[in-house]
């Protein structure tokens, strides 16, 4: 296979002097020493990983990937498969929900189109890169051939490359894909040794016969594709075997932006598994990332605890397309903004603590 | 006594019908029932509140109450009491938190200085209204007259009338006074029957020792105010007891916001135990008020569950002057944007839930 270099080319480590700065910076500051909480921690960690003592979160930019699944056949979801590529049009047409966030946030935002079943109309902030129609179903063969991944992982560094070449300081990945929480939950199941009874759970709004259902496809499918040898561990594997185009794509990009120092805000369940097997292949990935939001899908804390992440916000948002992410965002502008523009008691003549 | 009319004039209530039809709108935007979660809660809530079929929060308006405290004295705070000036001036200046949220957000602020012991300069965007120099001692008697009250319940209420002249659309309380934690957890224990050992926390930053000595004089206090006729409950003689002038003034502030149909995004413990003085006056402010954050400060959890309140974020805040209310504020902007921006399904043209 010819994979992007950044799947297994060392990754570049946090700059541990700016990480050290920032944080003599913050306790100098007019306020008690860790009064602004989580966002002292992520000005710090933004100043590291930018390498700079004026970190920011600005340009940001959106790229969600999407593809349908194979899986679908199976019923798996409370919607019809034509509403993928219906979503990504709304994308482009600024109706949807991460169209509207991005709009607000001055973000950048583009939807990679990676195989649907239904029609994608041609336009602009739609790029077109089909790999197929849809995976194939993942409860009776491989969803992806090792050529398909290969492709989905180059979509997804290819789009990591733009980030890098507009500057790009925060990198949000969304997707779309009707099926995609059965994907999800089944690599989830693979890579965490979880049984798919704890982890499945609604998606975008299955009733508890339509979870149980889901719960016995997901089953099948882990133990169709459950290795003789030993667990279904390895991240390539996983990717193959209950994987999809967009999720592909997400590990690809989550990669390839670390490659390039460019941090990552992590939306929910979908694009923290995708975290997750990109960690699982390159466990230093994780310094690079951030986690925005605590989905309501059940199986999402698990995915979090294995990444040792407590996410910015729990606000039981399940949308994805990166929304929760994006929603995050203007905490890392609060944060840095402090960061950055906060004056020093020293400067303002303000008293410091009596007693340490 | 000569109160505000806010104090006692039946509050308005929320427009049902607007409220009512927010929630149609949310249920045929491009998503799935409830998945924006709180979001689409805050939505309908600000929707029935400004009684309009498009919710927003520009323009917002910050007002920090600042005033000192005589308890200090007592040795209840990690930093002197010469910082709440020094700190008015650095609102005023643009170095604090707050000033630099209330930039970054474009919301307005000002400072409104109900007395302090240091010298506050005339600086624009301070409002100089001071009652005296501090309060008196909670723990040896009453910490303001019941004419220093109404001043400050006054000065609160006409905070409130300048957001409603500027056509203020939400209303952010913040405080700064040092040792104001040990006259709101005297507070809040009175209100809610109970014990300092519980509530009592470390403020801007005491060791153990140092709040277990803050403990003793709240307890002291407690005993000092506790009537024999019964428990300290009635909202004025908890704020003359114990009080201080920037928390009576949050309480006229966030009485007469609502007064005013102007919704309250309420900000950590000491403008919880503000909002709960008045709930307790007035029990139907409480559809008024949206909780921004969850403080580290111990007893603000007990606060927040009296007013059955589950704040937006949890970042382990505990700075005060407004700033974790203004750290929420950009949620309800993405919250506004969605519910007046996304696109119908039908607008859309995306299939909707195969079945309900």
């Amino acid at each position: 296979m010819s994979l992007p270099a950044c799947w297994s080319k060392p990754l570049p480590a946090p700059d541990a002097h700016y990480a050290q700065q920032a944080l003599a910076r913050q306790n100098v500051l007019t306020k008690p020493r860790g009064s602004l909480g989580r966002l002292e921690q992520v000005a710090i960690q933004l100043a590291g990983l930018q390498a700079t003592d004026h970190p920011g979160v600005d340009p940001a930019r959106i790229s969600v990937f999407a593809g349908d699944h194979g899986v679908c056949r199976e019923g798996v979801s409370a919607y019809p498969q034509a509403v993928t590529a219906q979503m990504i049009a709304n994308f482009a047409q600024g109706g949807a929900a991460i169209s509207v966030l991005a709009r607000q946030l001055g973000a950048f935002l583009e939807v990679v189109n990676l195989g649907t079943v239904g029609e994608v109309p041609d336009r602009p902030g739609i790029r077109q890169e089909p790999i197929a129609a849809c995976t194939a179903n993942l409860m009776t063969e491989n969803a992806l051939s090792e050529a398909q991944l290969e492709t989905a992982l180059t979509s997804g560094d290819q789009a990591a490359a733009r980030a890098s070449e507009a500057g790009c300081r925060l990198f949000i990945g969304g997707e779309m894909g009707i099926g995609n929480t059965t994907s999800a939950t089944a690599m989830a199941c693979a890579l965490l040794d979880q049984d798919p009874g704890v982890l499945t759970g609604p998606g975008t709004g299955l009733d508890e016969k339509g979870v149980e259902h889901k719960r016995a496809v997901i089953r099948q499918a882990l133990a169709r594709h459950g290795s003789k040898r030993g667990p279904l561990h390895d991240p390539l594997q996983v990717l193959t075997s209950l994987g999809g185009f967009e999720i592909a794509g997400l590990v690809g990009a989550i990669l390839g932006c670390a490659s390039r120092r460019i941090p990552v805000l992590v939306d929910g369940f979908i694009v923290s598994v995708a975290a997750l097997v990109a960690v699982r292949q390159q466990p230093t990935l994780r310094d690079w990332l951030i986690f925005a939001h605590q989905s309501a899908e059940p199986g999402h804390q698990t995915v979090l605890a294995a990444m040792d992440a407590t996410p910015l916000l729990q606000l039981g948002m399940r949308l994805g397309e990166g929304s929760g992410a994006a929603v995050a965002l203007p905490l890392l502008h609060s944060a840095c903004a402090l960061h950055n523009g906060m004056a020093s008691f020293a400067d303002a003549g303000v008293s410091e603590k009596t007693s340490e």
